[in-house]
C-alpha cells in the first residue's frame, strides 16, 4: 500500500493538476489518486480537507502535506533524486528552474484564452489579444531548452524533467487549438505526446462529465 | 570583485525584485547591482538585454543566467547553503514551498489593487472585491506556519528563510494601505520591517523618479 496520494481536481481541464501527476508518474513510486469531483454542491469543501489555499493539486505524503503544483515538484524531485527530475547540470537546472517558473506565474492571455480541454478540438478559437505573444515566447523558449541543453534527447533538458511536465499542458493546447508550431515545436510535442503517462491522463478524462465552468 | 549581478527594476514599485533581493542579501554574498529605470524608451530593450521573458528580477552569476524570483531563490538556496534560505526540516521545507509558490501564483487580488508602493500611504484605498479574501488567507497562512514551524524565531519558519521573502512585500502593502491585523501579523510585521536589507532596500527607493504606470 503507498503511503503517496496525490489529490487532483479534473483530468480533462486541469493542467495544474496535470502537471505533478506527470512528476509523480516520472518517479515510477506508486501512488493513489483522488480526483475531487468540480462543480459539485461540496467541491469546496472537498477541496478544503486537502488545501488549505483551497486549489488542487495537492500531495500527501505519509506526513507530509503540500499544496501547489511547483512546491509538489520540488519536493518529487528532492525525495526522489533517482528520478533525476532536474537536469543533473547546475546551468541547465538553473535554466529549467527559470522556465518552469515562467510557466507557473505567467501566460495569463494564454491560460485565459486558451485552457486545455483535452478531448476538445478547437481550431482556430482562442487568439485573443496577447495568445500571439505567449505562444511566441514558449516556441523560443523551447527553441532555447533544446539548442542549449537538450540535444542528447527528446525533451526541453534531454531527458524527461519537470520542466516538460509544465509545459505539457501547453502541447495539449497547442493540439485542441490547432497552433501552428515551428519544427522544434513539432519534434518536442510529439516527444511529449507519447508519454505514456500522458496517454494514461488523457484516457481517464474521456470518462469525466463536462463542467459548466472550470478555469 | 563580485561575479555576481542582481538586475532590478524600480525599487519603490517592483516586488517581485525586492524578493531575490532579501534572499540574496541574507547570503552575505557580495553583488552588484543594475536598476533598469521604468517607463524610458529603451526600457524594453535593457530588459531584453537581461531576460528572455522580458521581465525582470534576473540574475547573472559568471555564466549562468536566470530569470523569475522563485527560480533566482531555489539557484541561491543550492548555491549557497550555509544561508539556510530553506528550513532544515523536511516537512517544513515542504510547507515553506507551498506558501512560497502560493504567493508567486496567487493572491491576485491583492496585487492588482493593493501594488508594491513603498512611499505612499493609502489608508482605506485597494478594498476590490476579492482582496479580503486574500489578505485572510495570507493572515491565516501565517498563523499556520508560525505555530507548526515558526515557533523558534521571528520568522515565518524560525530563522529567516525564502518564505519571508516572498511574503516582505505583502508586509509593506499592509503598511501602505493601512491593513488590520491579527497579533501574530503584527508581530510579524514587525520583524520583516526591522531587517536590515528591507530598510536599505526601502530607503533606496526613496531617491527614485515617480513612475507613471507599473503593474
Amino acid at each position: 500500500m503507498s503511503d503517496i496520494t496525490l489529490i487532483v481536481a479534473s483530468k480533462n481541464y486541469s493542467s495544474w493538476s496535470l502537471r505533478p501527476y506527470l512528476a509523480l508518474a516520472h518517479t515510477g513510486q506508486p501512488f493513489r489518486e483522488v480526483v475531487v469531483a468540480l462543480d459539485e454542491p461540496n467541491t469546496a469543501a472537498e477541496i478544503a480537507r486537502y488545501s488549505p489555499s483551497g486549489r488542487l493539486p495537492a500531495l500527501q505524503h505519509g506526513a507530509i502535506h503540500i499544496w501547489d503544483s511547483l512546491a509538489i515538484c520540488e519536493y518529487l524531485a528532492e525525495t526522489f533524486p533517482q528520478a533525476r527530475l532536474w537536469p543533473e547540470d547546475k546551468a541547465a537546472r538553473a535554466m529549467a528552474r527559470a522556465v518552469t517558473a515562467e510557466m507557473h506565474s505567467g501566460f495569463s492571455a494564454l491560460r485565459q484564452n486558451m485552457s486545455m480541454d483535452l478531448h476538445a478540438r478547437k481550431p482556430g478559437k482562442g487568439r485573443a489579444p496577447g495568445v500571439a505573444e505567449d505562444i511566441a515566447r514558449i516556441q523560443a523558449l523551447w527553441n532555447d531548452c533544446r539548442s542549449r541543453f537538450g540535444q542528447g534527447g527528446p525533451f526541453l533538458f534531454g531527458h524527461f524533467s519537470i520542466a516538460d511536465a509544465f509545459y505539457a499542458p501547453v502541447v495539449t493546447r497547442f493540439v485542441t487549438y490547432d497552433v501552428e508550431l515551428d519544427a522544434v515545436g513539432k519534434a518536442y510535442r510529439d516527444a511529449v505526446l507519447a508519454l505514456p503517462a500522458l496517454q494514461k491522463w488523457t484516457e481517464a478524462a474521456r470518462s469525466e462529465p463536462p463542467v459548466k465552468r472550470y478555469l
